[in-house]
């Protein structure tokens, strides 16, 4: 790949930098918003960001033993308290069904992605990497894929013009952080430590999918003749066990791999990076160099 | 790519420690079956595994001289006879349009081999790389995106849950071999010395396929005014000839690279790993640790 | 990834020795033609090929302040002014909607382009990289898979036979030449140190989208309360600055890297390449030790 | 039209002439199933059907005041309730989105009624007409083909072939009765004078799609200023007197027409009459004067 | 069908009791405005109606000479002039590709539908049929289905439920206006008497599209040796006399039928009237009989 | 319907008046073009036509006891027969697969139409009404609309442009037989007892699909304990008998309802008449009144 490896590090930054800023997680499930991310929303909303979750999917697949009713109805329910324990502003439910979103039209779910985009006037995304080596659901890359193009058709004058009789205005999303689960091109590690038990508040927030991956774990065992002394605790306890034995391990691990505590992965793309970083820098120390003040009565 | 680049060998392994197992090769077309890993298809069969040819495509674009019709049949029949020679069990013929894979609806293709893998209650795939890059062929990665999602998606209780009111049950797939034409995150290697001219045969009774091959490279030379004499030969030695000097001289070259007499290579996918290595070496070691015996009373 | 990274350099050659073959640029929109490899085409053209321009899209969307219907017109004149400066022999409009092309039926396109590769018998295509990682612009991934399957369907009998009838003949794309704005799998680059005026010129003559990236730029500025004092210039001079500061700057960032002066990049597949590197060469390798001149009495 | 216009009455017959074969009803909505054939359907099962539901939709946007996830659980439990009231052994929800029926590729609805059809071995579906004129809901008419071309296919030998190593077997459904909303060819209708209570019995079932139309009216005459004294009462009562309102008026309207107390009327198709009503009629009146009996040991 | 055959004549009614509410007229071509219902439009308006255009398509295929870019900036100068002749608030132009509206996803275009039905408030639509029986073009029923499916989705509170957040609310369409080029349920006729000239003129507007019908006759004329004197007068007069020719004549021709002198003829669909006219006249019979005041205080 | 109820009855004519002139028969399957219109593709020839024969699908599915391969051969042979029994030109096999047309993109079906109908510069087509109530099969009503899109828009000067290059020019169908198998707008009843033996022998060719129907008909009786004597014939028997009984005794019926010893009804569409009748009639009214010789020198 003709691309540096460099890998910047995102720290903690003090005060309220990002007052003013919004930022949006798209998430095509109701677990996604706490699992990858959980620690960078804390931070930037911390950091001053108005948060808002996108779920895409009705997360209609997901529980341990519930009928597909249920599990809708406690999923909904589940990504209400994930919101609530990161301080998110609103959830948007696109609804659309978990593990069909490949056979929804790519347009139909970006103008939805474009209309939100330019009511919320977003600034950052957080999602799923569009280029997530041997992401094997495909839920995941449809979402994201939509998501990418959204990001700067919203900017369109010409896009949907019809949004722009309802008082919205066009406008692009300037940040992107992408997170993956197999291979990707990590070029932003962002340190969670001081965010971390928020995480895994957040995690455990989802109770009906970690409760569906834990007792899974424990019938998988079963098929082995074995089990393990706290999958037989109340749900509260099980969850909790599962969440550290797994996501806090896995944070930890990648820590360890950049010299943190604990951290969370991403492909990063900044301001006017599409191009590649090398255009954004040029462009910018031009105008470093060579620009002035507008005169705004001349024009 | 944040993803360690070790490469592990996959050697022959005595007894049948397979044996109880089922592993399904997904090949949108006939010659897929036998070019790309029929080596790693004998050897696993031979170690216990049973064995099945799920074929995607009507080959109907791939013959030299014949008629549509008589492609189609011809191609059904060699695939019947690399079956025969792999000792595979069944072939099941979907039939979709060769080169068109890509207009047919993801989901249909994928509903398909959930029951399929279900029916056969399959432990491990072999079939395309999904992130193969460069791949010119979209039968091929459709296909590849297909058999990704099927593999953990037949394993969910909500996910067409009218099989089960027939007898099947859900039955996620837990290995899967992607092969690769181009650029691939190749991981494992299986020396497949032992089985090469297995593979050689396997490839001949494709012999629609490969004497199209054959007889498309001697026009190629006939522009060029030239020609091999080999070529000249009957049918059967044109195939052998040209199987010999494509087929084999490519599984050579991937030995060589890897210290083996002949080879094949692969980006394989293990129980477990859908997530990174990290996290199902991780729970491993903690059950490993911590796990013990199922009390099946208390249940 | 499993390929060397090995990366040629393409200098330009004396003579005509490409007289007589044809190249096509797939562009999804207009600007594409100049932006991304002018200096190539000019180079190919000034070297013997004959070339085609194949414009995907109407390029609707991209204007400063035109109507939709004045964006296309202006685009649809812009295309043939770059066309002039390079030397194209023809341009083809394919007219599908700017920022819609990812819900065009993949096939519908692919046809269209089988029946150009073949009318045209096109040796050559540049165009977008299919797999440009992190590319944004659907418009540019979905030309990218069409065109990579017409190149090789353009050459089949089975395919498309009713155009046989009109008196064309099967005829595959033995080059191509991907270029891409991301991460992407760089092979060849080729030195246009010779043709980077003509290139400027080709991309100024994109005036209606150039316009529009100089004077957002202008806009963007004035939200910083800054400007740039050129861009308060006529027309011509702001896109003549405009396409020096940043187009120009691009290629000489490229060269530098490569020890060029003018340079740009590509991933290059040729002859016989599909299935990787060894075997186009071990192939060609066995012709020349063992090839005969062809007895053409005796077929 | 070249169809006589001739109206078949289908009365109420003694016993259980129907003992042995099943019926399915394919509503694409929750109250599809009790609103347009509940008469109909408890007159068959009467007369000895096995009767199936298979629910195309979540139903997941017909409520008066519920989120989207409450809605969906709420019109899940209400089709168990209508189930039920009629008698109905099994409800299949296949759980596609209300309202969006028309992006599901046509195939993967259709693929699973076959397996359906096959499994239930179903010998009569009632469902909405494909051609009822002016339906405005996508959901019916994409169900409705849907069903259609299921019935026939599902007698297909060649026909997705793998259900029969799980057992299945080639089963086409012989007779269908298709309601319509508006302008209809009827030539069936149905006297469902003795069942008319279970059928408003079962209407009231389906309590959240009905409070929804009755408190819709409420509001709807409330920009008027008007209301009526009954919408006051509590939502048992409300139910109770809007379906007798609208629903038992309707079918007593249909009655009239046709010189019954209360009617439902169809397009009804019978067995072998898909290429219309003479060929089927010749072909049984040639049976009648020319069969012999089979004699079964020359075979 | 199951329809009564009763044709209402509408006629112009004094003063101006439409006024506040609005219509929306839903052409997939620019000249479909003027040439099928332009003396309702003008009527309707003339009765209080604010009207609005929603062309679907870019008209790219239809002019007599000119470039696909100049056909596209003609037919959109031409709607704005026939806007401008009937008295049209405002234009919106969706752009999609003209004779391709059935390869865009059915809920793309209807839930922009849907946005502009709820941000216009329309009250009542006009546009083609959706059951024109062996209508050819499929931009006709394409359009119609959707805007037949906008209608009502539009009032949906689960429907697209981000549009609330921008200030939108529910709301439904309550008429429907269909017209069509073949056979049809025609069951309202309009008296356009006394806006046959207005129509005349707005039809004349579209010179584009008249002068491609009127030089097209000529052609084919010219292939029987044969021309009209006034096929060589100026594109005005050309114009003028084929608009009197053809549209004027058809117009007198459906008045004719009705005892009218100049009318046009629909498929009407009224408030409450998609489960047929008995219950919409049921309900409201009802409502006559037993509504009370709403007492606003006790709510 | 708002369409006069008047059948046409189109009899024989003598010697060649359609000399010059070219019809194609659109057929999904091979059996379509023996069983509805052979008695008017005879006669249609016979009065000078040149035909083709377009068939869309490849017939996979049909056979009584062939694999899908030797399906498909034997009906591309069979096509061939009954090709050769009505002395038609060329087939052309689009192989789409057999009952799966709706999943293939309208346009990319259409498109290949248009360019067949340009090559062969078609006049008239048969094929499926794409208006016929209750077909069952959604490869008829896909094919059907496919063709008549393709009717109009091959005469499209801006519709595929790229077509005029090798040669192509615009070529318009200007007139439709539409067959059909259930209710349908029939206006149109041709006379073919003078081909009734050239059309039962054109079915008989049919062999493949003939011997399913009569062998899945002698499988319907064994249920029922019965048997034909005929059944038990040789194939060739088996056929002849099959067909007289069946496809003689339907034309035999159509024919009687209009006072014609064999007859086939379509519905026509002539020249002109797409936007109805009165149009087509009036203008030619005006043409015959009106025009004068063309002057060939002042143009």
């Amino acid at each position: 790949m003709n691309q540096n490896n460099q890998v910047d590090i995102e720290y903690r930054v003090a005060g309220q930098p990002h007052a003013g800023k919004v930022l949006a997680v798209i998430g095509p499930h109701s677990d996604d918003f706490s699992i990858f991310a959980a620690g960078t929303i804390a931070k930037l909303i911390d950091e001053g960001y108005t948060g808002y979750f996108i779920r895409i999917t009705n997360d209609e697949m997901d529980s341990y033993d519930l009928s597909t009713g249920e599990t809708i109805l406690a999923n909904e329910r589940d990504t209400q308290a994930v919101a609530s324990v990161l301080g998110i502003k609103k959830v948007f439910d696109l609804n659309y069904r978990n593990h069909y979103l490949d056979e929804v039209p790519p347009t139909e779910i970006r103008n939805r992605l474009i209309f939100l985009f330019r009511l919320l006037k977003v600034d950052a995304v957080l999602g799923f990497d569009p280029w997530g080596h041997y992401e094997e659901n495909p839920d995941h890359y449809v979402a994201a894929q939509a998501t990418e193009a959204a990001c700067w058709m919203a900017g369109g004058r010409l896009d949907l013009p019809e949004h722009f009789e309802a008082g919205l205005t066009p406008h692009s999303v300037q940040e992107k952080y992408y997170w993956a689960r197999g291979p990707q091109l990590v070029n932003r590690v962002v340190d969670v430590t001081g965010f971390i038990e928020r995480k895994m508040e957040a995690i455990r927030a989802n109770k009906t999918q970690i409760r569906n991956m834990a007792l899974s774990l424990r019938d998988r065992l079963a098929t082995r003749d074995l089990t393990l002394p706290w999958l037989d605790g109340d749900d509260e306890n099980v969850i909790r066990n599962y969440v550290d034995l797994v996501f806090r391990a896995r944070d930890r691990h990648t820590g360890e791999i950049y010299g943190l505590e604990y951290a969370e992965a991403f492909h990063y793309i900044g301001p006017g990076e599409q191009s590649g970083a090398f255009l954004a820098r040029h462009l910018e120390e031009h105008i470093q160099k060579n620009a002035v003040p507008l005169d705004k009565d001349s024009r």
